[in-house]
C-alpha cells in the first residue's frame, strides 16, 4: 500500500488520522487541502512530511498562472512558505522545500512546461531517494540487533512516518526478515498515540510479536529486565547528535541510560540539519491543549484545565549510542561522524 | 464532600471513574456492590480502599444471620476473603479487614448487638484515624517544599483517594495554605488518567495553578528546568522502603534522580507492609487490557493488540529521599527509620 501517491488530480494520500479504525483515502487537490493534511497529522513522519512537502510544491506550482520564469518564481517562493509553515520542527518538509525551490531555479529562462516538469522529475526524484535511504538504514541498524531481543519503540517510525520502509521500525523489520525472533514494546505515545494506533497496526502487517504498554511503562519493563534495546526515529538532529523527536523520546532514553540499555536512533542523513550547532537552536511546536486534555472528541480533563503540549523534545547525543543512517552506524563525537557520512555521501553522489 | 460515607442504608459513595464530567453518588447496600465499586475503581487510592473495606466488613457483617459468636467469625472471615479478593496491591484494604476481623474477635461471647456495635465504631475509629494521619503528614511534608516551587505528582493522592486532606496532594495543599506560591506540574497518568481526571479536579477547587502533562513529558520538563521537586503517595511500602504506587511512579523517580531533583513519597505507616523486607514481594496488580488499547468504550489501538497491563511498579528505596509520613521524614536507611517510626507511634498509642 503506498501511503502518498501523486496523480493528474493531486496528491490521494491515506489519512493516517483515522487509522486504525478506518483506512480512508484523500484527495488533496489544493495547496490548502495538502497543509491542512500536514497540520492535522492525516501525513506525518519527517521524512513523509519531506515527501508531501515536494508534492505539495509540485501541487502549488501547477496552479501558478505564468507569466514568466522571475513571476513564477515569486509565486513558488509564497508555495514554499504556506508549505513551510505547516510544521516547524521536520527538517525534512524544509529540505523537500528547498529541494524543489532549486528545481524551478536551475531551469533557465524555462518555459511553464519545462518547469514543471523538472519539479515533477524533482518530486519522484525525492520519493525514490527516500525509499532508498530507508532501505539501507534498515539494513545497516539490523545488523546491531542480536537474536531474541526485546526492542522498545516510541512513536511511529514505519511506512507510515518514512513513506517506505521505516527508519527505527525499518531496523526492526529488517531483523525481522533476517529471522532474528525479536519482540517489541510499543510506547503507545500520548497524546496522539501513534505508538497504539499506527505502530501496532503496521506491526501486526508484519506479524512481528510486540507488547504495547503506556508511556509511563516503559521503565518498570526496563527495570524488570525485558528490554534490551531501544531504537527511535528522528524529526530533526542537529550536527552535534542532539535529537528532537516526538515528546516522550527523553524520557526513554533518560530510563535507557540508567538502565544501561542501548539507546538508538535511526534517521536519513536529510534530517541531519547541519546548521544548527546543538538540540537547543531546534524549534519545537506546541500543539492544542485539548490533544492533552483528552483523545479526539472525548475530554477527560476539566475543560480549561491549564495544558503544554510540546510535540517533541530534545535528547541530547551523549545518551544516544549511536546514530543509524544510510551511510553506516555514527557514534559519538557526532560532529565528527555525522559530518564525515555528509562528506561522504556528497562525494558518492559526485 | 464526603466521597464515602456510611449511612443506614448502606455506603455512599461518589463514582470517580465519572469524574469531573459527572459528579455522581451511588448507593452500595450490599457487600457485591461496594466490591464491584472498589474493582471497578469508583472508588480507589490506597487511604481510602483501607476505609472503604472497613465499611465494606460492616455492612457484610450485618447481612449475617445470627447463630453463635463462632459461626458469626466464621461467616466474617468470608466476608473478609470476598473483600481481600477485590484487589491485591493497596496494604491499607488487608490491613482495615483485619483490623475489623480483629475487633468482632474482641467481643468475648457477644451478642450480635454488640458485636455489630464494636464493627461500627472500628470502622468510625479508623475513618477518622485515616483523617488525622492525612493531617499531619501533609503537614510535615509542608516544611520540604520552598517558596516558588515547581512540583511533579503522579496519579491522584487528594482527598478522593484519601478519604481526607490527601498524602502526596496532601502536602501540596498545605504548603499551598502556607502560601508558597507554588505550581504544580500534574502525570496526566495513563492508562485511567487518574491524573487529568481528578488531580486537576482537586487542584481547580483548591484553585491552585497547575499544568497537566502526558506521562512522556516529565523528562522533558524536568530537563528544562521546571521541576524542583517530585512528591507521589503509596500502595505499599516494604520495611526497606521499596515503593509500590501507580504505574509510571518508577519511571517519574529514575527521571528525578537524572536530574538530581528530590523525588518524595507521602503515605501513612498504614501503608508499610513490615512483614516484607522488599519491594520485590509485593503483589502487583494486572488489569484488562482493554484499559491500556484505549479508554473506557473508546478503543483506539487494534482491537486485539497484545498489551501488559501493571496497576502498579516498584520505586527502590536508593531513589526516593524521603518519606513522608505522619510521624516525620523517614530518611535512608528505611528500614531503620521506619521501624522507628512504627516504635514510636506504638509508644504513642499505648
Amino acid at each position: 500500500m503506498k501511503i502518498l501517491e501523486w496523480t493528474e488530480a493531486g496528491i490521494q494520500l491515506l489519512d493516517q488520522a483515522r487509522l486504525p479504525n478506518e483506512s480512508e483515502f484523500i484527495l488533496c487537490d489544493t495547496l490548502d487541502k495538502i497543509c491542512e493534511a500536514i497540520r492535522s497529522l492525516r501525513i506525518r513522519g519527517a521524512p513523509s512530511l519531506g515527501v508531501a512537502a515536494a508534492y505539495a510544491m509540485l501541487l502549488g506550482a501547477k496552479k501558478i498562472v505564468w507569466v514568466n520564469h522571475n513571476a513564477f518564481i515569486a509565486e513558488l517562493e509564497c508555495v514554499a512558505n504556506v508549505v513551510r509553515a505547516t510544521r516547524p520542527t521536520a527538517v525534512n518538509l524544509f529540505w523537500a522545500v528547498d529541494q524543489m525551490l532549486r528545481a524551478a531555479r536551475s531551469v533557465p529562462e524555462g518555459e511553464q512546461n519545462t518547469v514543471l516538469a523538472t519539479l515533477h522529475e524533482r518530486a519522484t526524484m525525492i520519493e525514490c531517494d527516500n525509499k532508498e535511504r530507508h532501505m539501507h538504514l534498515s539494513e545497516i541498524g539490523a545488523s546491531l540487533v542480536q537474536p531474541g531481543d526485546s526492542i522498545l519503540h516510541h512513536c511511529n517510525t514505519g511506512p507510515l512516518a518514512t513513506h517506505e520502509r521505516g527508519s527505527a521500525l525499518g531496523v526492526i523489520y529488517a531483523a525481522h526478515l533476517q529471522n532474528k525472533n525479536i519482540h517489541v514494546f510499543v510506547d503507545e505515545t500520548r497524546p496522539l498515540l501513534q505508538g497504539a494506533r499506527l505502530t501496532c497496526w503496521e506491526l501486526d502487517q508484519w506479524e512481528i510479536p510486540y507488547t504495547l504498554i503506556t508511556d509511563g511503562m516503559a521503565g518498570h519493563f526496563m527495570n524488570t529486565g525485558k528490554v534490551d534495546m531501544v531504537v527511535v526515529g528522528a524529526d530533526r538532529i542537529a550536527s552535534n547528535g542532539d535529537t528532537a523527536n516526538k515528546i516522550g523520546t527523553y524520557t526513554a532514553a533518560v530510563l535507557a541510560s540508567h538502565h544501561d540499555i542501548p539507546f538508538y536512533v535511526a534517521a536519513p542523513l536529510t534530517t541531519v540539519d547541519f546548521s544548527l550547532a546543538g538540540g537547543a537552536a531546534i524549534p519545537i511546536e506546541e500543539r492544542h491543549p485539548d490533544e492533552v486534555r483528552g483523545y479526539k472528541d472525548d475530554i477527560w480533563a476539566p475543560e480549561k484545565a491549564p495544558v503544554k503540549n510540546p510535540a517533541f523534545d530534545v535528547t541530547p547525543a551523549d545518551l544516544i549510542a549511536g546514530i543509524i543512517t544510510e551511510i553506516g552506524i555514527a557514534r559519538p563525537d557526532y560532529k565528527i561522524s555525522l559530518a564525515q557520512q555528509r562528506d561522504l555521501q556528497t562525494g558518492m553522489r559526485a
